[in-house]
């Protein structure tokens, strides 16, 4: 369970308290996240303000932990935060409604948003657990799907069914809508999973991923539907592809920025032929979001440091053609990338 | 497709533009939700602003409505906003970072959310056909659920099952996390669903649904895993709760406010001598989220009207003994309650 994230943001936030109702800031700062519910963080603890109707679970959840769970009166809590010299809100996910409100009562309010990026950019121990659980769910379940894929299943049941082998192996929910692409769909990056029967040759691109404790998974496969012969060009970039996600894992090191690191699969990618065809980032962070910081992209001037966690995902897209995605979620420990992936295959896969 | 709803919510604004980022106020807006999209209405049209990456999908869809698909290119964005009058935005779904932005580009920006809270809570024909979809897909997938939930199966584990089902059989997505209580649980209105396992003689909640087109479905139904012989008091409250559920949807009628069409099932129950335990309001408005306008609650002043959609839910919770809730989403038409629902079983069910 959390116990330190409250005290990690209030520090960085440079005030006398930090106040949130945003869903996974709440999950951050107290461990749960329920409906309705703000919390307040100052020199004491963390104080969660939720309604009846959780407050039961709540106590058996925090029980042990520095959050105390107290029923939601609204006056009370107004009252609280206006006594404050200053409060950190973020702007980014405070509604500009509840800003007014803030303001109206008095509380004096400073943006804090810099101070949670960089908070959970960084992720404590049980974070790292929570992805590492969520990532074996996600390569369990792809494994368990590969021998139900039959010819004739539309993309959408491909993608129903593996998500539930996530959830009946304990996801408690997706990171994402799950993205089932199937041939020339593929090489659309951000494809609408539908209603397109699987055909024997064709080539399936998955992008997926599960939560554990709010914490997400983030993974793409690649593979082949049967070998109809066709797919010189596919199998000819698919290797480089292969080529530049390895690479990345091997090269990135702490200290560097994300702009350095992407720059490691872009050049190779270039160098190669496909650098016009590779029209996304390396990666982007993950944790309770499954795209925050940091960026490892051309414009990523964060420096990249021991256990962050992020994708390491490169890509190339040849319209009307083919699609291809390899992407692990991965860590820096000790300085080098750890990736969360590893029971599943990246070598081309033929079915 | 939707044509008119960016009209309707220009009309209602009383500005010379409205402008949203806001992931349902666009789907409202324009029929789509692209990520880091954002749409402009005013009097000659819809225009969505989106990326490359679904400019292809934006325009295959868009064609032949009143939305126009563009690059997104801040801006111009910003330059167009500042020249009008009026800019009508959503201050609940703004956020203050968003504001200020807007601000600083100086737009002049007025609070709408009552406009949207108008417009969407009367259902056009096409927003009925996509809810009527979604409650007919949780219906179907429930009743396929019903044969196969064996002892000894966890809460999750037919969450999943359940899920899948609906998945296979075309929802796009969850309205929510769906809700599985086995015995005394369901005492529990917002029960988180667990590994709790299924046993002889448990009472089992399930309250779930799912999303066509982004309209959401809500349904509950409880019923018994094979009778044991000790649920005299659950079966006494039972017959209660779907007399409740029954009345409401017999007396509710157009023109009444929410809180008169709450009291018809929280009187019965009170006279029932169940008063005290239907802890929750009787419904919520549903829509593009499945909690909306109108509220069927004893604080309910808003008018009910036809095609407004919401939910029939009356409950009684024993706390620590169980818990019972019977839910319909429902719509008025011609001045009276007409169910979506109407392929499960409502008439106690012992599996």
């Amino acid at each position: 369970m959390v116990c330190t994230n409250g005290k990690k943001v209030l520090q960085l936030s440079d005030c006398q308290a930090v106040y949130t109702s945003c869903l996974y800031q709440l999950r951050y700062l107290t461990g749960i996240e329920p409906e309705n519910g703000c919390a307040i963080v100052d020199e004491n603890g963390v104080t969660l303000y939720t309604d009846m109707r959780y407050m039961e679970a709540a106590e058996k959840l925090l029980a042990g932990t520095d959050v105390t769970p107290v029923l939601y009166k609204q006056d009370e809590l107004l009252k609280r935060l206006a006594a404050y010299g200053s409060v950190g809100i973020s702007f980014d996910q405070t509604t500009h409604s509840e800003y007014l409100a803030l303001e109206k009562a008095g509380v004096k309010m400073k943006n804090i948003d810099g101070a949670y990026e960089r908070a959970m950019s960084v992720k404590s121990e049980w974070e790292l657990q929570n992805i590492a659980k969520a990532c074996q769910i996600a390569e369990d379940a792809f494994n368990a799907l590969l021998p139900e894929i039959k010819e004739g299943m539309t993309e959408t049941e491909v993608a129903a069914l593996l998500e539930y082998k996530m959830r009946a192996l304990g996801a408690q929910g997706l990171s994402f809508d799950t993205i089932v692409a199937f041939g020339a769909h593929a090489a659309v990056p951000h494809h609408e999973t539908g209603s397109t029967k699987l055909q024997f040759g064709d080539e399936i691109l998955i992008d997926f991923g599960c939560k554990v404790n709010g914490y997400c998974s983030d993974i793409t496969r690649t593979f082949l539907f049967g070998d109809d012969g066709k797919h010189e060009a596919f199998k000819k970039a698919y290797a480089h592809v292969l080529a530049a996600h390895n690479l990345a894992q091997e090269k990135i090191v702490s200290g560097m920025t994300g702009k350095q690191a992407d720059a490691i699969a872009r050049d190779y990618l270039k160098e190669s032929g496909y650098g016009e065809l590779f029209t996304h980032s390396l990666g982007h962070g993950i944790g309770l979001n499954v795209h925050e910081k940091p960026s490892v992209s051309p414009k990523g001037e964060q420096i990249l440091c021991d256990h962050m966690v992020f994708s390491d995902e490169p890509g190339v897209y040849q319209a009307g053609e083919y699609g291809i995605r390899i992407e692990d979620t991965v860590t820096l420990e000790n300085g080098k990338i750890k990736s969360f992936m590893g029971r599943t295959q990246k070598e081309l896969l033929i079915l």
